[in-house]
């Protein structure tokens, strides 16, 4: 599994707790004793797959590096309801003030994860990759794609920066100005990095032949019914990558899927993400 | 509405953009013409009520100065299906490149806006709010509880620095420290601003004297039925601010607030988002 | 006594370091060993009391992580001209170069502190509390406010976003609009969270009643003379906390806090801040 | 007179400014409409002189570019009790928001100005300049330096990179390593840049040949009487600049300047500072 | 020609102004009356293609926003030595204070454009694209690699982050580990984006099938001979994009286009730039 | 060899870091397992003189901190090719990871070093002094400087805020405002901290008169022959400083030192860097 970047889970993780905290916790300043000291566990209050570990370790450390944090399950890894996901030992006033971004992260992230391998094992047997889209929380993208590889999804391009994708908008502009679309299509890989690949989305079926003329490296058909990508795939024979995106949900992913498309993007994975209950149960000694 | 601050808006927005072109949109940048300009409608593909205008204007002019955005709708506003939202004009490839993020935004926002305008009007009548929670997406909290405040809902605190909040693990401090709870809870008064209200977290009814007895503003009852939460209201009888909190839904909301509480945190708003279905229609001229 | 978080006293410390060296020590590089070390020790050259210890420890430390800060006195504590506050141990070109911010640090944020214990001595078996105001250097505020608490002071709201005060100004908006101020003020209480507290500036006595009825938590007399405090006292009654604030001096304070009032707020404790004669006593090994 | 960075005052003020409202400002929120405007204008409550209108205006600007400032009294202008120093126009919830900002800003800035230009007419027709020292304010050194120019009084070296500085610490570095003293400094112009001059300070009046020996730039008397002083300047002769310095006061500085030293350095005028007192009045329109 | 984004050249821009006037001009403010104005001409002394345009022209208003900026000559276009290739009016302070910044940008980037023009004008008619490589100046990596596209080469991948580059240490990695390579390069294809495109480093001739039959997209020769990279180009038969790599100069580069490989990745267009001899001619105007 | 300020290395390195992995090494976490340990060497391809040692430790240490590097030259030291320069040793991810950073570093500054060393060299014994000017690389500068100081050469000013430099231009400006030349120089001298010491561009031998009439500290003789500057060194007659500018070589270097004069500054030692060839051999343990 990928590990993010420390630099930039500690970057986040910093601005979450400023924004928590921004001078300072009133309550543990007035209540809780410097000398208490706590444990605490991360608990899982449903079954899910675990993903932000370095975040949640990184919460409690950048507020005391006096604590101490042990993940006791790894990223990607499955649990059950109840299971002990993280240890935490220190001083007590930093690990009440932490708790809630640690949770935060850890709820969010492990949400996501948890999804994703729903999609992945609908889909299991049929080849099809399943993977996010850009559609992802602004700030947290990078934490979240991770959160998808950890539910064993893949990650579709990171940025507008790293991969050329042609929308229906961009077919637009080259039609209102009047271009062949393959000619277009060809310029377009002479002017990117020949590392970069090139995938154009499709809307109807006449669409494709043309696309795949320019020799793109991956056709989306986006909103085809089932029917539809069946047939795209057959036409395409392996010409490019075939992708199929547009509102799938759970229900209808595997049906998808049996029509031979080689990946499956679900905006959402991170659109619309329902955090997994997760709570931290604390011992504090005096 | 109160408005957010905007150079705050502008600092999540840019990393946003940041984020999604470290280096710049290599589609636009290979197909589309510096000439061409575009048109683009904001529309509704489902009803709700609309949040994040300022974000999404950010979107845009950050990343074209060029681009100008009239926002067709307030902030608050509720609209149906089909409605159009905003109506941008500009460069194209700057359009194009922004629309992502702008929708990213809106759709988030807006959806928050929209789920609690349904536990606002869910409650209608009863005299209780609605509020958000801690429980916000690191980084946009302030543009979360904005959206809250657009969907008719009130805020809670903002963070762990502007009010005091004693929750059970707080409370397990004092007790394992073997001090009296009402003595306790009184001396946070004599150390925090004589501006900071207090709340206090209550899991048992036996527990409302010992923490009245103190004088602090506000008891939040969490985890109640609808039964205990009607006797903690009539125990407390106005002597603080009551709130109810823990795993509240829009099935179960209405009952509680006819239990006479004031207010009713519900973490669901921010932590188990569902983007709203916004789409940004664009017209390009070459 | 409420420790600052350590990520802010970096960012402020850092910041400090690097305005006074933003390339290297010059005279260090060209005079002193990189071998030599050096002990050094924080002296008072005056009585008073402590404060700004973590960010003594930080200008040493941010500048070589090689040198060792040992504080002697604890945040708050009083001490004598002549007493050792601090022990530095390091490499001497670290140490000499952080010397300077490392005092005026110490120096302003002491200077504070001990002004702060004279005004909280003054009013000592009054029951009144002496706080900061929102005239704060620019950038220092949680560390200045911070100092007030190490003198035995309280503080006042930390911001605009976390208590509301409705001062002359706002009033003659309200005014100005043709509004009730009674119902105004009631209708503050409507739209800020549950557990914003509302304090209001009253000019005159005959202001009190129509702001009492709209059930505020504190009121400001301002610039009121001690007859019309204890007026304004006796007014009260109890139905809000009753705050003194404008132009108070060392000399005015015991009348003031005689006349009842809960709380004295002084602009000069952080506005006018008189640094505190501390100095570093080295020794260099060569 | 030098103007100051616009970048740099911008940065400045906006960390001020979101110091002071992190998210936002509860009461302009709640109870000033949108569509008020108001006129204010900055009024001197005592006579001074003036420095810090950049900040001021950027404080508004900042807040709401919507806002105009129009500065009456330029930088280092002198002014009497009463006098109007800026007017302000623009909408009522960004000025009353800013306005404490601005204030804090004018007053320490002009404060320091209105300090540095006493000391200056104290020292009139001796020839000797009034410099600052590197006692200032963490974060406000550029600022705070401007203040004092604004004042009439000179800049010393801005930070340890720009100048070399050997106290006596340094001294002792040398001293305990066994070396000669002016082969030493003689050593330190071998090794800094041709453009940085040599300043070393002399704790009695044996120090200096061997300090002038290395063709020195400017020797600096520390805590010398003025008698003492008279004698260094004969002996120095025009070798160097003579600089005065330690514990100098408005009430000893014009014997010292009398004494024929070229330079004096006042911490004071930056590390002890008194808010000079300025005000905002504000005329709303609803 | 891809535009920069604004906001990233702003930030260049900004830090390089930041580093050479950290507290503003000492030179302009002593001498140059705030009143006076000056035109600039931006001249080539040598002829060259340019790039940096954007950075010229906000290195003058970012230092004073009244400057204006003319660009003369577009992106890319070839000039001769005495070109106009800007005209720079406004504030004679602002003028001269960024003229460094502005050349030590505009003679870099240039200078590259230059470079690359040169070897594109080498292989003319062969096929064979120029591209940049990872050896680019820290911190200046977009602006070089857009510079190179002004000089008509192409970029090779951005960072780490957005293609595979199994290189001879990866390999290294995988037989030190057992592994077959064949199938460990199909095991990457699993595991990153469809849209991430595979680039393997080839030392010698025998290495090809193993990684052809992986499907690789990019194989790079490194360090071959002309006739060892027309034997490879031979072998690979179109199964892979071919790019030859390794100590390629002006002198060589038309012989290994003339291979028939794809791409020549040329590490001195930017590790070892010459800056390009333009300077600013100055009119001021009291 | 004065040390650079480690804060500002760790900034820089971070900002190369995270520009080369924005989102992590997609090869690595593709191909290297986790446990996988590597040791490597960094060596030298050709002969030169160290730079850079604390940027290579930083780009290794800030990607994973359990990496150790151990620098085997000292800052300036000369070696042969084939030297070993450090050895790094820890897990092979982050040690391929920063492989590129490290080595962009310590090429370009160790090619700084080099060059620098061979001017040095090609003056021995004449007592001229080799500078760098502000010709550096955006952002690089104080990095640039001291490897310029590693190669045995000096620093000139490092901005504009350090020293006063009076050029051409601001000598038009002069002109053109009908101001006498002496006397405005000596109202410099009046305007500047009196640490400041003040350069004065000359073009023509006439000018020298007016110059040092004005009692500056440095004088630079531009793009003067030798025969010009034997004149220029006899005329001013250790009245100030002499610095010879203008398009020096290392062919012309010498010649030029044997004038006389005390300084030469070089612009091609940072504006035209030639990277040294450095590698980074790896030995991976799986």
């Amino acid at each position: 599994m990928p590990s993010l970047p420390h630099a930039l889970v500690a970057d986040v993780v910093s601005r979450a707790l400023a924004e928590d905290a921004p001078w300072g916790d009133l309550t543990c300043a007035a209540l809780v004793p410097p000398s208490a000291t706590a444990t605490a566990g991360l608990v899982a209050r449903e079954a899910g797959t675990f993903a932000g570990g370095a975040a949640v370790a990184a919460a409690f450390r950048l507020t005391d590096a006096a604590i101490t944090v042990d993940l006791l399950v790894a990223e990607g890894e499955a649990f059950d309801a109840g299971a002990a996901l993280a240890r935490v030992t220190g001083p007590a006033a930093g690990v009440l003030q932490a708790e809630r971004i640690a949770l935060n992260f850890a709820q969010r992230l492990s949400g996501i994860a948890t999804a994703t391998a729903a999609y992945v094992a609908a889909v299991e047997g049929t080849g099809a990759r399943i993977t996010d889209t850009r559609k992802t929380t602004p700030g947290l993208r990078a934490l979240e794609r991770h959160a998808v590889r950890c539910g064993g999804g893949h990650n579709h391009r990171f940025s507008l920066s790293d991969a050329v994708m042609v929308k229906d908008n961009h077919l637009a502009v080259l039609l209102a100005a009047g271009g062949d679309l393959t000619e277009a299509l060809r310029s377009v890989r002479d002017r990117v990095p020949h590392t970069t690949s090139i995938e154009v989305e499709v809307d109807r079926l006449d669409q494709l032949e043309p696309v795949l003329a320019a020799g793109v490296d991956v056709v989306m058909l986006d909103n085809f019914t089932t029917d539809e990508l069946r047939e795209g795939v057959a036409q395409i024979a392996q010409r490019a990558v075939v992708e199929a995106s547009g509102g799938i949900t759970l229900a209808t992913v595997r049906a998808i899927a049996e029509t031979g498309v080689d990946v499956i993007s679900v905006g959402a994975l991170t659109h619309s993400v329902r955090s997994l209950d997760l709570g931290l149960d604390i011992d504090v000694t005096p």
